[in-house]
């Protein structure tokens, strides 16, 4: 499909016994590179000991092709621990970027919203969070062509005096940063898309993000379960499936394209581990998208922006708390 | 409704000019107490000012009223950080309870799950999550007649290991508690229903709970665009209406009985602005609930259970950055 719809060389990377006769079975063979590997890292796996003791796994194979340059872009729904620490250690950070973190993209009832981080970093200082807002806003203009992304920070109040210890001071230091900011957003606000980048800690857009589609899925099981009581009700979502069908598309994660590596030295998409097809052949567009469009020069000139307001907010003290 | 539905007696404190007349045209003057108030303090108005300042507002006469006894517990849906500053005020903290919180009944596909804080504490320290927890079991011992409720800790991981700096620290404070520690959930245990009790910071709570109502109302109105889209799926909603009705109905705010104030010295609930009729009434049976079961002796109780855990853990450090 990623072959198909874009101007992508793909190389798969994995069990030659497994993923081979799949590859025959779709006809498909021809359209993929292939390099096999024997070992597996697991989900149970410590992640920076499988990188370092696992040569022969496809995320530690894959990001060695990344680093010596016979591929612009690895895509991942493996251990997501493990492909930080193959990052980590085979790209290494960018140029001034602190944190290296992770982004997700959230459907709204207009358009996709970045977050960003969902996982990668659970305490953070308040340039962190700015150099997310960063690398985030570098993400939107790549992918969705915004030029100057909203950025707000994820806070319990609209106000700049609301929220915790971290946020309070990330407030002072975003509204100096060159970055489009437009201040706090709370939870609520996720899904109205009135802002294209939504930051945050990790512990905290982690939190959120498995919120979200526990909460979808709950929703829509209830909803099932009260259609299933009564033959009118299925009768009437029998005459309603394509909005319901339509409906799960505008929610679906498959859709979305997986969550990108940012603030690396190369470009890398983690997907859920329970991707389809679907999500899958959208991640290998992302990173298509991120290679191409060279995200990361994007993230350094922005980046270089933000030198000013983050040398000034060095020489202040940080609020006590906020570390 | 309240009034018809247990056994409470309620007093009115307000605007006579705008309560008055409504209580005249339903015919229920008879029912409930009135205590006019000239004062009114608004969304705008900072909460510890407007306490101090306003004294003839209903929530300082509410108050006032809950600490000369002639209450038991005060339902306001107003300002609610209002409400808190009165109840440090009139009512001051329950023995050792360091922070007094507000928990929150999110729905779940099983039954209720009561989070706790969701928004009084935003930088807390490990031993203000335990005690959340003592509150939020005795709440929902008392509420739902669950005599050892689940606590889980939110986190991003199952594992103890996982989480940031606080919720790591306060796992193993948790372990040793005597409260019916699960471990730690993530975000989509939340709706699932196989936890009674979810503890977090009140930042990391108060986003989630903004954030689920976000999604709830996205996620719904996604499907009614979807849905008045085409003649047939409009026709299918009409036959599956009252499915969507039960459904609307599990997950309305409406029916849980608004958000209580734990650990102070008498009984507070807190509802949202916008609450409708059926909220107002829930809010005043819960309050009837909490003050009636004695909620604050239940606190105690398993407070002093907890307190050889936490001398213990006192005397250790706390890791760096857990603050």
């Amino acid at each position: 499909m990623a072959v198909r719809e874009a101007d992508v060389q793909i190389t798969i990377v994995g069990s030659e016994e497994q993923i081979k006769p799949a590859l025959q079975k779709e006809g498909i063979s021809h359209l993929v590179g292939f390099v096999p590997t024997s070992q597996v890292v697991t989900m149970h796996d410590s992640p920076i000991e499988a990188v370092r003791k696992k040569k022969d796994s496809s995320v530690v194979v894959a990001f060695e092709l990344l680093k010596k340059g016979e591929v612009d872009a690895v895509v991942s729904p493996g251990n997501s621990g493990a492909v930080m620490a193959a990052a980590v250690k085979f790209l290494g950070r960018l140029k001034d970027v602190s944190r290296p973190g992770i982004a997700s993209v959230f459907p709204t009832l207009k358009g996709p919203v970045v977050v960003m981080d969902v996982g990668a970093n659970v305490d953070c200082r308040p340039k962190h969070l700015l150099q997310f807002g960063v690398m985030a806003s570098a993400f939107s203009r790549v992918m969705y062509g915004i030029e100057r992304p909203r950025v707000g920070l994820l806070s319990i109040g609209e106000e700049g005096g609301k929220g915790n210890a971290l946020v309070k001071s990330a407030h002072a230091l975003f509204q100096n940063s060159g970055l489009n900011f437009i201040g706090n957003v709370e939870g609520r606000d996720t899904f109205v898309g009135d802002v294209d980048v939504i930051i945050c800690d990790g512990f905290v857009g982690n939190v959120c993000l498995k919120l979200s589609e526990g909460l979808a899925e709950a929703i829509l099981s209830m909803l099932r379960e009260e259609i299933g009581k009564t033959f009118k009700a299925r009768l009437g979502y029998l005459l309603a499936r394509q909005a319901f069908g339509n409906f799960k598309k505008r929610v679906d994660y498959a859709e979305y394209g997986g969550a990108p590596l940012l603030g690396f030295n190369g470009t890398g998409v983690i997907c859920h581990g329970r991707s389809n097809m679907v999500a899958i052949k959208n991640a290998l567009l992302v990173a298509d998208g991120l290679a191409r469009h060279n995200v990361n020069g994007h993230i350094l000139e922005l980046l270089e922006k933000t030198g000013p307001a983050l040398a000034q907010f060095d020489e202040n003290q940080v609020p006590a708390g906020a570390a």
